[in-house]
């Protein structure tokens, strides 16, 4: 028998236990945004913390936060110098509301052919209980008492908040979770029929743009096309943002990004994108943006200016002949590597400065310090350790995303200073933060499976910071 | 005797009688905008009628509308081929909050030195009640039983709400409201030292611009980048209203635009203008407009177009990553002769259909038709009949402002085919629509002197049309 094969066999004899148990996890409406679903946001992490016992795990702690609690669990390896591994995950969960688009109660979990329904069957419970099974497998199958790599898990309890005390949390508990890597388990997949692995993830900064005329809204008849308009002067500046190739026009704002690779681009290149499909998630009739680039490339390799929101004078019906006295617009900035968030933001207030008019009194605020981007590149060993692992549960060619969006991974990255891979079983149809989220249970099998082979690639990876 | 001289003493010995009749029509608290007090706009219709009677005029009637009734009086002159003039002003007020604010109850007149402080004092009762002085002045001093001039007053009672049922009050009475010109009291003048006229106020067109991307708000993390953002798009085409000159960019927009003339350039240059005043009044640091022109040539001779408002996607505190699903703003173009109100609204409708790029949905909406500007050039006969009877009245040259509002005199001009002239006594300190209106009482006589000049002026003006 091959490994592969002693894995499978392993997994398929514990799959309906696992599942058993997932269904107990997924029945605690562990919702962390709502304040009445406190306590069972901590019976979730309890639960997590007493089947990762029963797993195994030698030390499972729940770490309380200024909100809501996280678990951590270590399993250490029998070598002291062994790679030491960190899997990140959460076991919170989105809200439900609009309650009643669910087939079925979203905290009674419902298996329809080889799909589980409940909310956080994806999102995220079903990709953190895998590990459990995996450790399990890998132990089972290699004849160890101990992992071949350090292990080590912290599931938080604030994800789908936010991650509000994330960074203090980490920061605080920065020896605990030392580590030479970390495993993202909270992202999706291409499909169930494209395995794929993400390579990085956006940064961000968000900023807020204040522009102040008049000392108080003037009338536009008798002042009108006489004195600046602070709408209009914002709007100019806006304007401003992209140049007419849908590049973002701030002096400076590409000189640290990374260009996508041939490599990479001829990788993104053989998903099976399909544009319509897209533009339906999209909402929207045409794909639009910096030339030169596709589609993916641009939500996923390049970085952004969106414009969010807007106000100033009047709103509504009817007519106010009036020139506002202010006007204000919030603008977020997607950032990839190796672009800094205060470099950023030190660019588009001077660019702001520059093209404020006499008369305008401009004012730049920021949303916190921003997240840096992250990217592991191609020719990273932990990436590759994954990708083989990957393609030995798959049986087929693993192929590389990224994520537009900016998440947690890059707190854990700066503070631990480790890189970060991803293990992700989810698929974009599993409706994860809407009615009728689901998960497909054999690929949460298939991620057992690839982190059983996972601990074995980590263990000789080669230099992996 | 000079004819001054009769007019003067005939007004002087009906001063005190003036101003008591006029504490007593600014009791009466007929704020149009306060649905509470349409008996009180009701009384101040009656109280006007009744005064006018007084004062000779053989018919006078209260003409109902869908709103607060409009006064209307006639005094025909001798002649049946004499020049019909129309007085046009109105019987209601502004409200009178924050009434703290008032040194004396707004509806208590009270007189202090020169001044009569009231809500109504010059906004606009006391230019009303003062033609009832003055055709008695012209009356005494000629001789006549009848006017020179063919009398009509048209008092209405909506002003302050914005003239909702002028129009069809206009047009349902137009073969009653006929005549040669119509003189407006409803204006202000350059200072107390400064006698002028009004030659112009610009017209309207006030536009709501709505572009709409996706068909729902998306994540601007995972699609920002790659598809058309609305509120983006709609701030690079609103930064095109105007160009680097500040003129408004709209082709076709100044094909009609009547030039100010070097004769008028030439007058409002002597006007007395201090541009720190200005400003203090505009609330601003700095004046700024279409190059080429003073300020007050930007704000009475040339036209405009004004952001008054703006919305689309988050607004508030904190950060809301989305790319929104519409975003909209309104704007108003202020008109100057010869400028159609129709064809602005077809050359804006254009612009911004030509600007909208693919993938996003433009609307444009009007507010009703608009308002055109009126000009009474400054060789007009009537102009030169009311420059005259001023400089008679004040002893010293008249000069001449326009207004850069809009106002109901266009419905009068329009429907009735008749040039605007204005004889107005309202001084920029005198707070209408502020607290503590008042109104200078040697300036109403003064308005009684003029008007008694100017129908002997009118009498035989020359070509009015």
């Amino acid at each position: 028998m091959t490994v592969e094969a002693d894995v499978r066999a392993f997994i398929q004899a514990n799959g309906d236990a696992f599942f058993a148990d997932l269904a107990e996890w997924l029945a605690i409406p562990s919702i962390s945004i709502d304040p009445d679903r406190a306590d069972d946001v901590r019976r979730s992490a309890d639960w997590i913390a007493g089947a990762l016992r029963r797993a195994g795990f030698p030390a499972v702690e729940v770490w309380p936060t200024a909100g809501h609690p996280a678990v951590f669990a270590e399993w250490p390896a029998a070598e002291p110098d062994a790679t030491t591994v960190l899997v990140y995950g959460h076991h919170d969960v989105q809200p439900v509301d609009p309650v009643e688009l669910w087939d079925t109660p979203p905290f009674e979990p419902t298996v329809r052919g080889e799909r589980l329904y409940a909310r956080g069957a994806s999102d995220d419970k079903g990709q953190m209980l895998f590990h459990a099974l995996a450790v399990r497998a890998h132990l089972a199958v290699t004849g160890r008492s101990a992992p071949a790599i350090h292990l080590k898990l912290l599931i938080e309890g604030e994800e789908e908040a936010g991650s509000p005390n994330l960074d203090s949390l980490v920061r605080g508990h920065a020896d605990r979770l030392a580590c030479d890597v970390v495993v993202n388990s909270d992202a999706s997949m291409w499909s169930k029929d494209v395995p794929t692995t993400c390579t990085g993830m956006r940064g961000v900064v968000g900023a807020r743009i204040v522009f102040r005329g008049p000392s108080s809204d003037v009338h536009s008849g008798s002042f009108g096309g006489a004195v600046r308009n602070p709408l209009t002067e914002l709007c100019r500046v806006l304007a401003r943002l992209h140049d007419d190739q849908a590049r973002v026009a701030i002096p400076g704002f590409y000189d640290r990004v990374a260009e996508i690779t041939e490599a990479e681009r001829d990788l993104f290149g053989r998903l099976p994108f399909d544009e319509r499909e897209w533009l339906a998630k999209a909402r929207s009739r045409v794909a639009y943006g910096e030339q030169g680039y596709t589609t993916l490339e641009r939500v996923w390799a390049r970085p952004t200016a969106e414009l969010n929101g807007i106000w100033g004078g009047h709103r509504g019906p009817g007519l106010n002949t009036i020139i506002p006295s202010e006007a204000g617009a919030t603008v977020t900035f997607r950032l990839v590597a190796h672009q800094e968030p205060l470099e950023i933001q030190h660019a588009v207030r001077r660019w702001v400065e520059d093209l404020t008019p006499p008369g305008i009194e401009a004012q730049v605020e920021f949303y916190a310090d921003g997240v840096r981007p992250i990217l592991t590149p191609l020719g990273h060993p932990a990436l590759g350790a994954v990708t083989r692992a990957l393609e030995r549960a798959f049986d087929r060619e693993v192929l590389y995303t990224r994520e537009g969006g900016s998440g947690p991974s890059a707190v854990l990255r700066d503070v631990l200073g480790a890189p970060v891979v991803f293990v992700v079983m989810t698929v974009p149809d599993d409706a994860y933060h809407g009615p009728n989220e689901k998960v497909e249970m054999p690929l949460l099998l298939k991620g057992a499976e690839a982190v059983a082979y996972l601990w074995d690639e980590l263990a000789s990876p080669g230099e992996l910071r």
